[in-house]
């Protein structure tokens, strides 16, 4: 089996087709059942469908298009054969989205025909708050060289993911082991594992405040929008999440979250009780059931010696308790990895929230 | 030369720094110096240091520490040298972000000492609001395949960048050949490309508004803080944005922003109208030179014949011509596209507005 990605763009620098056609030894011609979608697309659109874009229509003699669903080139199928021995050609787009679609949609349907021996199944665990060495501690010899199931770790904006392959001669095998080694991993760690595989962080939480029936209001200073924009990447966040203010400069917090200029003059705008108030109002403004305050230092200027750069006050504002509960983090990373990991970070206090349970860090 | 990136990590599946002290044929030592490093690093955090950390100061005796001002992991080079061949190894972290760090800071200022020969100077532009298509076709005879500068395009993010390289046996040349094929491309796209190399379209947009003096404000529905985030992105950005509202629900909009419910209920949440009433109110309410409204269907769900999914509102309050002009664009791809392509091109249609140009698209 060959899987290419790439070189299936408009331009002239894209070659796979005319690579795949050499190999073939056909001429390429255009999928018409494809250029009617093209067409289609840019009618939508109403943008002109540039003649470069026909090219992408363009597919070798005898192979089959593999339909896109997420952009304007087709991918192609072809069965090679020399002598007794044949490879299937999968070539698919580039662009990562386009690709992980059609490899979903198409490929991977195709290729679990064609297998055969072993048997793998993966499944990935996520945490967040601890750094990779933590979390590997926690395993223990769990993550053993040479183990199967195996388990490894990768870290990807400050989540930590624990990988465990199982690679068993049956299928049934590989499934109990599996299993065994996910319940071994999730002892081990408990609820700092939010989610698995596919599951995002705010995902999840999405899901427990929904099925809470409870709502979120957010009140940003340092994040700048970045905890609202997580909220609502779930589809149907309007649910759970109604309106957010960010207060990025004194005059604003003071203005739009009634926070008062002595406790910023007292404690400064990063501080617990400035981020308490911010977290209170945004609560309290939005009749929601928990208000969101995030003051932090950035970077890369503006810390000093007691407050470095990094540090972020994280409120959660409960209304059902009419209590505000807040946190000093100093993260590190440059500025996009403090905003980002400040933002995780509130929404790990929430989630802990709703689970009833203390942060473990 | 050999580059490597990654296996440096603390855990047992972290094997680089074995693979080369097994080819030196030497032991692997702690560095001390890095082992400094990396207790003030835990002390500074106040985390304790796990003695998984201590695996990532080890290096093989007689090869040279390189400095990881980004991570834990130091860095590696030494010099293998097998009868009269040299190989400069350097083993750098796989996380991109350290790896790019210590690859600017360390690696790259050796390579240029060791190079010679031929000289390849490259330029990349960015742009952002057409499609790669219609761009390679603005670009013409400069995109030929075998043209010496080169001219390709890649996509990533909706932005649509050219990348130009010149391979000459001079530097002299090189840098002539470059600028001329750079002039050429600009000549081609106009105002549509918004940056170099490692400017960003917040970036650009930044420098603008802090040069010109104005301030931002944004009211923000489908983007749900989006673009008040890709403003602060850019250090500094409290000179020129103090607050922002993000108003998901009509109620929202109605409290926060004082847009009449009659116009929502006319129009629809989605429509230009309301669109302009969010961002005449964000600039009117933060007193701020720009007031930007966004409205729209980022989908998966909402869509209608009349407005599918895709449809953006976009609205940008002008304080200094008491104006506000509005667009609707239809946008393709997922949620997560759709929400990031309305925020870049509320951003574009800022900046072109303070270049004093109409919208190219």
């Amino acid at each position: 089996v060959l899987l290419v990605s790439g070189g299936i763009g408009p331009t002239e620098d894209d070659l796979t087709r005319q690579a795949l056609a050499a190999v073939m030894g056909e001429p390429l011609l255009p999928s018409s059942e494809w250029l009617a979608e093209l067409e289609a697309f840019f009618r939508k659109v109403n943008r002109p469908m540039s003649p470069l874009n026909r090219v992408q229509a363009m597919i070798p003699r005898g192979a089959r298009m593999i339909f896109n669903s997420a952009g304007t080139a087709a991918g192609i199928h072809e069965t090679l054969s020399n002598g007794g021995r044949r490879c299937e050609v999968f070539v698919m787009p580039g662009v990562p989205k386009e690709m992980k679609i059609m490899f979903a949609r198409d490929v991977l349907p195709r290729l679990t025909e064609i297998g055969a021996g072993a048997v793998i199944l993966s499944r990935t665990l996520h945490t967040f708050g601890l750094g990779e060495s933590a979390v590997a501690e926690k395993l223990g010899p769990l993550m053993t060289r040479g183990r199967n199931p195996s388990v490894g770790t990768t870290v990807s904006g400050g989540i930590v993911s624990l990988r465990i392959n199982a690679n068993f001669p049956s299928r049934a095998r590989a499934a109990s082991e599996l299993e065994e080694s996910e319940v071994a991993c999730r002892r081990a760690l408990g609820p700092l594992i939010f989610g698995q595989d596919d599951e995002t962080l705010q995902g999840v939480l999405a899901k427990m405040v929904r099925d809470a029936g409870k709502t979120i209001a957010t009140a940003e200073s340092c994040t700048g929008g970045l905890l609202a924009k997580m909220l609502t990447d779930v589809p149907g966040s309007s649910a759970f999440f109604q309106q957010g203010w960010i207060t990025y400069s004194n005059a604003a917090k003071t203005k739009l979250l009634s926070v008062p200029p002595a406790l910023i003059e007292q404690h400064g705008a990063v501080s617990e009780p400035v981020a308490a108030a911010m977290a209170t109002a945004a609560a309290t403004l939005a009749g929601a059931s928990f208000g969101i305050g995030i003051s932090g230092i950035a970077g890369p200027d503006g810390g000093t010696p007691a407050k470095p750069v990094g540090t972020v006050c994280i409120a959660l504002h409960v209304g059902a308790r009419q209590s505000c509960a807040v946190r000093t983090f100093v993260l590190s990373g440059d500025r996009e990895m403090i905003r980002d990991r400040s933002a995780k970070m509130a929404l790990t206090l929430l989630r802990f929230d709703l689970l009833g349970q203390p942060l473990p860090f």
